[in-house]
């Protein structure tokens, strides 16, 4: 798919900025990006003890904040900031127990349409290769871009 | 199903204790139990200013983590204060867009077998009788209940 | 929702022509309409050998055949005899293996938008009410109803 | 991973013969293994007038009994011959509308324990690179691999 090697429609800067605005608390979880192309994206969850629960093992919610930053920039980077784009679907599958190490979370996208984009993040620690959670997320996006005044919907 | 009619093999309180002591951030958001019993539990979100997004809706993490709690109680309400039930597939519907108004989140159980339970969550903001948001998640129980020292895995 | 006790948009005998002939296989387990109303579908499978897993269960595919009836009646109970309707998401849990015996089949709408629906099938057998599949499945529905010729997408 | 790249727990004629004589209706799609190793198959279906939609598409439960032999012979690669292991979610996402052409199916196996494995499946036409369908498929594996008498459970 040659488009998803192409540079992304906003720039990373554009991506994260977007982000830390529209929703602070996950700001705090201190995630950086690692690359960001169009159609391909990674986010790093650096490891510290606030992410850690009973068990030695990593928050869960902290995991599904990880995936919503790197799927929203996943769809962004294909269409740009485009305001009002909504999520409609969510699935997850935890697949290992995250050891306490950085968090990966890579991404790609499996559809770009008018309407519909849907795409799927992996995520691993670190310190090892195995797939801590799987995570699928559709997202509708408004038929005109017009000037809703800001981000909508209830994803990130 | 008879089962489900029956008093919850945790208590309310229990069960208030545990999940505010498990994840503190959750406690935050001021949710209080409306129903408790085996099978059929119902969580309140009080609205706040806190929870709104851009755009004059409800965050959708809150959302998320009402969920968590709702299913979790639902769990434990019909297996007792098991340790070390983890979540392995949660699927999200985002159906509506919430008011700004509290979120009542209502859970069933769909399935409780000795290794795997299923819940189902659906949420109406207390103003309007349209779903805003419909959750399935299944755990995997442990085989036998030991002393795992707290609870563990990656959801609520 | 007062809109779902109304009358349907399409006839129970209308959508059971259009489900005969577009997919002939799923006419051959003798399906048969229970209710239909707008948003309150169900639909019955009877028993039949052919049916019978090594085992004694039912087989899968044909419970998914069984929902996908349900879904797309529920859908067109909703918006009429819209052409073009396709699934773009499934989920499905297997919840109790189903005996020997028929399986019904009963949906309800959890969103009729503009363009996207969602609807809800749990089945259970008749001898029997713990459920043995829940179903939900997404539709996106064309903006405009032209003239694309017949029924088209992957679902039923 | 290394254990992916080891051999197969059952061989691709094993694998196949199972297949076929579990679900006869699936052997008449006429599927073929192109890749039969430990937690890497891809499952070729070839393209014919059968299959064909009003629209010109690939009958979408075509493409769901072909995603079932994907991802049974995938988690049959990793734990062989056992007996008992039944789906117990499943997740699709239908992404590009699939041309009248074979369909390749390619699986990997994103988690294998001892009671729960997760496998994904992504599918795309042989004359083009978009994916047509995206599935994750859960199974719950029997904790002691007895003498139950056959292939059981709901999936394929």
């Amino acid at each position: 798919m040659d488009q998803q090697r192409s540079a992304p429609r906003i720039t990373a800067e554009e991506f994260q900025e977007l982000a830390w605005q529209g929703v602070p608390f996950v700001r705090q979880l201190g995630w950086r990006l690692e690359r960001f192309a169009a159609g391909d994206v990674a986010v790093r969850l650096p490891y510290s003890e606030l992410l850690l629960r009973p068990g030695g093992t990593i928050w869960g919610p902290a995991l599904m904040a990880l995936a919503d930053v790197a799927l929203y920039g996943l769809v962004l980077s294909m269409i740009g900031r485009v305001e009002g784009a909504v999520t409609t679907n969510l699935s997850v599958h935890f697949l290992h127990r995250p050891a306490p190490a950085d968090v990966l979370a890579e991404g790609r996208i499996l559809r770009i349409g008018r309407r519909l984009a849907v795409g799927e993040v992996i995520m691993h620690t670190l310190d090892h290769p195995d797939p801590v959670c799987h995570v699928t997320r559709t997202y509708a996006i408004p038929p005109a871009q017009g000037s809703r005044g800001g981000l909508a919907g209830n994803g990130l």
